[in-house]
């Protein structure tokens, strides 16, 4: 048994991510399959009730000893083998008989991993929403606090807090959407042997529709979308987690990478809460480090390869592959954990940010104008020629940047410029209509989800 | 200037997808955005009409120099300086002043990347159609067509070649509506500068409601869906269309991976079609290697690793980044023509697919009956137990494959088997009515599309 | 706390690769590390000795406490806060001035994860060894045992088994040497806050020579290879042990993908050994996967996409980089423990092969001749005319092909052939004597390392 | 055909990698691979020495219609058999029938491949080391220069920029050793049909000592290595290429990410040279990015991925895959030009950086001594105890940064701090030292390549 804490994951590490994905969580998934499968072969007829309440019964974590389950994983290249055994073991022997009666490895393994997926999806889609809310309290707030909009690290024009809070906020709502969509999805995965169902029609004594329904009776039992096909060779569910997972560490990551930028000690026009002990330096006293940010970027470096492990299991020969579909199964767990603690650490992150419209200000006028020079060409131009304008501002900007001198002073050599014009704050834009749409997105799936 | 003819590009040589996003195709598309643009702005009263004209009139590929422009992303890392340099003084003097006015590099070049997703993903989505039609006849004529059905590499159970076909066309659809649900989303990219409109609002005399409709009047022109907010540091559409690709290749991938097994020396089920030529070696006479599946195959493998750039350039800082947004350029277009390559030879593929149900059966008896010991396991185990049916066929199954006797005749010694009960033929599942559900939906699809 | 027993990691599950990373591992490594620089320290004379005797005396596992170090990953990102404060605690009051003097939390991490890889390469260094000798006998014993070779799936011309192992082999000695290489040159890491050694310098008393003498102090009692500089944002040598374990299972890997396809049921020339359980179904009596092959290939897909991650946290700004060094971690980890799971299932897997010459007969003549087609054609190529002798020999196979004839005797009516000419066992080119090098080459390596 | 002028590849557009991978570089190769392996079998007097000249004289790229390859590529899934008729057709008809003679597709593509990679990697080496030198010169002279050093973003403690440019001069010398290395190790490929030499021998009239010599006889003469044995399935030496590769665009990528920091409009430590154009915006006229560096950030971006094609290649059942040898050039090509692209805009960015130790000092001073606090902590640890004195600089930092106080005077009320303790000039520890480390280590390796 190997103990993992964390300790190397800071993408999740005590944000309670770990749990739901790992041993424990997969084998009650697991139990809860064979019992569900029992129950709905039940309600066929095909084994008695007894037998199904039997178990049920049996289906106790308890029963199951996971190290002698990852010995039989080296010995049949995946645990159900060994975990059947276990359980029919610890059955009613007058029940044990209808254990898994009909079912193969992949169906068991399969549904409990969609069973983690729904349970990791529901708490990744809870927490993005909470961070939504957060963060359109922050485009509500500095809808109109202006700030310098960057682009390739440089000073380009001004935008709003309010509108990158949209921005970051847009981009939750994109994963939210994605996140709820695959979430009612997830189907749940019955094939038999080779995806016809032989088995379990054999054991059913023949009967086709009955044998057709049991996939959707176990999926009823479950809380997972029915299968239209078995799915052992047709691997779109899991991709379709995959992208979902991808968009949410992507949104995410956006948002910590832009505060990572705006908490830089030069910038500091955003910082994280301060708390005792958070952010501290093992070496040096005044560190104040942004760390939800630093957790969530982590995350988000990780999961596009992981996820190349599982899109790549698409593409694989035979009724069950060697290797691809057991490819999957860790980085789909390691998926699942990473992305849902970014979601944890962002609702922190959001919540706590603190933001310094001074800071903006400070910085809005360090090129002493220069971070208009576009607008000041826009009305030059017409006048001068867009393009005799442009070479105008670039060299004006260049004096200015050389001499320390403010722009509208090296211009009002050459130029009128009107009173006012350089003002950085007034030369948003449309940031706040455009806040305004995102904070309105927000609103509306706010209200259909609560 | 390079050419790339596709000698070194098997996923995609020689099926015309490398000029959907080639060079003249991506200068095409950044000329439909400028005009677009321009005559927007015109409608909106922003820009003389008569400018408009103009700019359409000069807006031809033969006024750009293309080497120039690749110089051009060297001096600015991006090409659309350089372009809108070469467009202006192609316009008409009194025009050229409105050339591109109030637009960024990234309203352009994010534009008609779309226009060039547009294409390619209408592409693709003929192609999946047409290749699902194909596997769909498959899966109706070979519906019944008993085969082994393989696990691990090893014989597990019977399935039928419908049903493997039907899988297939499973798969193809699946790609076929994610494809077609993104290519309806694919949005305008107008922001400007840093995503405020500003420089555009400037030029409207500060009109709040035009500037919001401007992205709207060109995404009409252009055939594409609205914005929401300025995506420049809102990469989902990038990650949508990453995602639809990747289900794509890996959908098709799957089917090619099969093939590659099913025309295997030893196998001998399927095998492509035999064209003077087509398979042939440079060394060996005989040979008649299946090319498409490999050429598709190439493709699955590619896909994945190339998106990973593509969801990784979701999470960087700033209003537009310095090597986030510039590496997604080649990867994205990179993506388009292996996938649209994939889609092309799937069709191909799937039209000429040689189906030898006699092969089939020849393999279906290499076992002697051991292929549906499960089966017989089912058949046995209300009177043995099941454990004790395991057993004892697991036995038989060792004896009949070491003494190359029939597993019913090792059988009789020790229980009775009911005759038939051995046929693989007989032991097909649900087989036929999972292929039904495949060629219906299939027919939906079709009729809805067509 | 999740456990992680290696459940669904079919690539290192039950081989023992997990606890040598796992979190008990990276802890006495942390703790080794601590120890390491205060008895350097002492040497030097910064610190007392028996302040350093007491460290050690308090380096115990026992003494911290896992969960509050992943609690402290969420406040600090990092474990090693909190790792100092509980190791302070646990030390002799009078020498807890004296921990982690002049350390910062990377040095302490790298220096431990270096630890852990020396660990992981010199295990994997042994088994690939094994692996090697194992694979080596096969190259001897059956240097000429002729069988056919396949391109592009179908039979080209005859290979042997011996060469085929020959060229597992070598690909062993490929990642073996590369393993040992990188192994050699895992370096201690200690640079202080931002890699200038200042804090450990300043608590020398200024001391120029004795700091710079630190690290090696420190290399030299954990095993480990000198520095050349601080290496907190030099990231080669993570890249470097990435390319020795992207080599490990990529000639792993393919070993294993050659086993899964001869072992095809149609196929048969080898197997993986029988013993009780071994490559059962939960569902199919009859069934005799091959496990290790199995597993080996899914570690084989899973590499390539983790290493992306620590290739790609080399391009990342700063001293320490806020996201890029955190993400290395986990993956990190991940490569280690599925390359020494690969590693130790293919030493299984060589030791246990079963071949058989008899199906690789069998195989031989399955295309009754064909596969000696390209030597035929370079015997009548000097009278036909290489073009004439090509279409000669295409024309006649397919022939032979649809009527079920031999080869030789198609072509009899068209050509003389010499008798024997078209006895696959004649045409195995230098099978054997390239076999030889491989082998030859294992002998040495061999020598050199026992 | 399509063009690729590199207008979507800022990674390498513009700096003429593009061609030494072009298809045009290519066909070159494959016919010099061609007259070698002629001249080669003249020189053993397997052929003519006249039909040797006879393909020499032939081998003009003229001679090739380049999109009929392309054609053929989707005929037989690779370039060579068209390649082959097409050289054929042009060689005098007398010795027409000794082109390629023996040969297979894979040994004239891989070994053409290897040929690019020579050049590409020759040209990288050149570039790495152009680069270096001027790092070197960067850390002489600013050896002693001292500046912020940043951890997670925030002022840490502080170092020299002759350290900063150390640490980019190590990586550089380190992915130098790694081009070199692999470069020297480049080997033909040459093994037949399956890898056995057969058809070579049976040319040879059976030859053993012959057959064995002629790959040996044809590295020499492209300039290669010998290979040990023939490598169709031994993908080594493509996984050392992509080793090598992003090791160079890591260590590139390090110190772009590094200079996109340092020249933030808030930093400005750093800039990138000015000239008319470099770096503007199609909008804003002040814009001076930071080209070169967005330029190999973009590069460093794309790398990863793709070698993940290359090392995922490595594991392919068979003589020769299907799909998994196609499946390298074109990720293969990629990775050179994009590799090289970034070596050549190194050498740029380098020679032209402009340094500011006057921003430097001013960002230095910006936290008002906390940049020292550990520094400080050091010298109170002994009286105090370090976690005593650890609180105490952690409560006067964050009142200093309340206050706008400086350290030094909060501190005052509390302790005696000798004068000077805060000047962060006088903590930047081995900076110096460790310069002089990375520039010998440039000599030696300068001197030595010179």
């Amino acid at each position: 048994m190997t103990t993992d804490h964390g300790i190397l994951a800071p993408a999740w590490a005590a944000t309670g991510a770990g749990g739901l994905v790992g041993d424990h969580a997969l084998l009650a998934a697991m139990l809860d399959t064979e019992v569900a499968l029992a129950e709905a072969q039940a309600e066929l007829g095909v084994i008695p009730a007894a037998a199904a309440a039997a178990i049920r019964a049996a289906a106790l974590p308890g029963n199951l000893r996971p190290a002698a389950l990852a010995e039989g994983v080296r010995e049949t290249a995946n645990p159900v083998v060994a975990f059947v055994g276990q359980l029919t073991a610890a059955v009613d022997p007058a029940a044990a008989e209808y254990v898994h009666r009909g079912g193969t490895s992949q169906d068991v393994l399969d549904t409990a991993l969609m069973l983690l997926c729904a349970a990791a999806l529901d708490r990744i889609g809870r927490d993005l929403l909470a961070c939504a809310e957060n963060l359109a309290g922050h485009a509500r707030r500095h809808r109109d606090t202006p700030m310098a909009g960057r682009t390739l690290t440089q000073h380009a024009v001004p935008v709003t807090f309010g509108l990158k809070a949209a921005t970051w906020l847009h981009l939750v709502l994109d994963a939210f959407e994605r996140v709820r969509r695959v979430r009612a999805s997830l189907p749940v995965s019955l094939g038999g042997a080779a995806g016809t169902l032989a088995a379990y029609q054999q054991y059913a004594g023949g009967d086709v529709e009955g044998t057709l329904r049991l996939p959707d009776l176990v999926a009823e039992r479950l809380g997972l979308a029915p299968q239209a096909l078995p799915w052992h060779g047709i691997r779109t569910p899991i991709a379709d987690v995959a992208s979902a997972l991808l968009v949410t560490t992507g949104a995410l990551g956006k948002f910590a990478e832009d505060v990572l930028v705006l908490s830089r000690t030069e910038i500091g026009e955003v910082t994280e809460e301060r708390a005792p002990g958070r952010g501290a330096s093992s070496a040096m006293p005044q560190k104040h480090n942004p760390v939800f940010a630093t957790l969530i970027a982590t995350a988000a470096r990780q999961l596009p390869p992981l996820a190349v492990v599982l899109f790549g299991s698409m593409a694989v020969p035979d009724e069950r592959s060697s290797g691809g579909w057991h490819a999957e199964w860790q980085p789909l767990r390691e998926c699942l954990r990473t992305a849902a603690g970014a979601a944890a650490n962002a609702v922190r992150l959001a919540e706590s940010l603190h933001v310094s419209p001074e800071a903006m200000a400070a910085n809005l006028r360090l090129t002493r104008g220069a971070i208009v020079s576009e607008r000041v060409n826009a009305v030059l131009a017409p006048t001068l020629g867009k393009a005799a304008a442009k070479r105008l501002l670039a060299k004006a900007s260049a004096e200015a940047e050389r001499t320390g001198a403010d722009l509208a002073g090296v211009l009002a050599s050459d130029v009128d410029i009107p009173p006012g014009l350089l003002d950085p704050a007034g030369y948003t834009g449309l940031s706040g209509p455009l806040a305004d749409r995102a904070v309105t997105r927000f609103e509306e799936v706010f209200k259909e989800c609560s």
